[in-house]
């Protein structure tokens, strides 16, 4: 290391992961390194470290280091609190948190997260906001609904740089916990990537969007799929997500608008919901997910200017 | 042990328990036994020595013992295939398997569990059949929707011995696997029997029943809860508890015909499914489980006779 030079680095600072980016004065990406020193391995006091021994030989010429995710939540590095939407995320780095890093060049920015208080409608988000931001400057004037597949998926309803609403969806998680935790793990032992996954996940999708009122229920037809018609375990996989996804749109469905609907994520996972969403007519336009967060890191610090 | 007699023995073998009851000629229930060797527990070889350790110094004067449950399963004591459902309780025992007991004047019968091979509606109970068997004796000339509150709640239409149709909901175990192994854990930690409890239950009731589509969503509102409004665990337990029992019944609401609807199951799980069930004017009957396996058992034997 050590040659790495930039005008400021960009981080996602996630629960899982840390990444941080190099970013020249003409807004090109020098570099990048990343570590698995997530929010969920480390106490308060470790931050400054990782930070520093992460960034090890590099010297950004403006000192600034801008960080999204959960670096700002209470159990993080500090606590970067929300802003309360609808709210306009051309201004994220006015609402930064600023840590010590004593014995450091280093000066952190740690940007906000977004929450709903609308009593029944309640949520908070870290990181998506960054990347909603981004979305504003990759797709310059877009306006609607965007979907963020992931663990817990958002929906958001974006006007320009303004997010008025979103919600959180735990699809990822339940396919996860009822996969390994569930009575449904009997059924989803083995390969789960074989040929039946794409027929499975189609059977699911069809049963998921139109009954998404239905899932506690239906989720046992993977059970039942495999004691009484012989499916194997990629077909119980690909039907187990194909009914969640499913049920995720079908039961959001009065959100979407246009016809069009960006989906910010891995490209696998985008690659199922644009395949859902195009049986109800609606185009999925994907867009990477780090695309997205850099696009947005560097947006919100161009307000600083 | 040693002084109990009867005619037979009734034995409800479970996948966590296994429980007996002596029956006499006149159908009282002379004494009770139970043990925590489930089908989970049990190895194919294990069940003939278990059952003959159960009831050690029992000589019923038949030699019948009728057993309902997961012993019949295919990872059991032996399988007892399903019957193909709509399907008529009252021959029930005549499809019973007849495992081997050498060294033992015990002659055991193991009643078939009920699938439904409806395509898109596959469905497997053992056990609950025995328990609508019994309803049909508790509740003479009954038809309609009877619930099974529990792990995997049953919905079962019965028109008076016969079970039309049934479907499974995966509620009792969401509950268990969000509270144990999601981020919902996190608002789940500490007293989740405290005074905030039934406020937290109403409020998740409302929002399962009149949103049952948007379950994947409502859920994360557990977590909202106790960032954005301090919600204690005992409410976050209540909300979880009510949004799953209330999308239950909002999503299988078209099951609902009358304006009664027996529930079998634990006295507290029936109880809060009776509060459900009269926010939409439908009044809850509740039956005790151990009441209804019993007459189903009884039910099943006189048809020998």
């Amino acid at each position: 290391m050590g040659m790495d030079v930039a005008e400021w680095i960009a981080v996602d600072w996630g629960t899982s992961n840390l990444r941080a980016w190099g970013i020249a004065s003409d807004g090109n990406v020098t570099f990048s390194r990343s570590s698995d020193r997530g929010m969920g391995k480390l106490g308060r006091e470790d931050y400054p470290g990782v930070l520093a021994g992460l960034l090890e030989g590099v010297d950004p010429s403006s000192g600034d280091v801008v960080i999204c995710g959960m670096a700002g939540a209470r159990q993080g590095w500090i606590e970067a609190p929300y802003l309360d939407a609808p709210a306009d995320l051309a201004g994220l780095i006015f609402s930064a948190v600023r840590p010590e890093m004593s014995d450091s060049a280093l000066q952190p920015r740690i940007l906000p997260g977004v929450c709903l208080k609308a009593p029944g409608a309640e949520d908070v988000m870290r990181g998506e906001e960054t990347q909603l931001l981004g979305l504003s400057a990759l797709v310059p004037g877009f306006s609607g609904l965007v979907i963020m597949p992931g663990t817990h998926s958002k929906w958001a309803t974006l006007s320009g740089t303004r997010v008025e609403r979103f919600t959180t969806v735990m699809t990822g998680e339940l396919f996860e916990v009822l996969k390994t935790h569930s009575v449904l793990r009997h059924s989803l032992q083995g390969e789960l990537d074989g040929p039946g996954r794409d027929e499975g996940f189609d059977a699911g999708l069809s049963m998921g969007l139109d009954a998404p009122e239905r899932l506690t229920a239906t989720l046992f037809k993977v059970r039942a799929g495999s004691l009484l018609s012989g499916r194997g375990p990629d077909w119980c996989a690909g039907f187990l997500s194909g009914l969640l996804i499913g049920a995720e749109i079908g039961g959001q469905r009065d959100w979407i608008a246009g016809a069009e609907v960006p989906l910010i994520g891995s490209t696998g996972l985008c690659a199922l919901y644009a395949r859902a969403l195009s049986r109800i007519g609606i185009a999925g336009r994907v867009v990477d997910a780090t695309d997205a967060t850099i696009a947005g890191l560097k947006t919100a610090r161009k307000a600083l200017a």
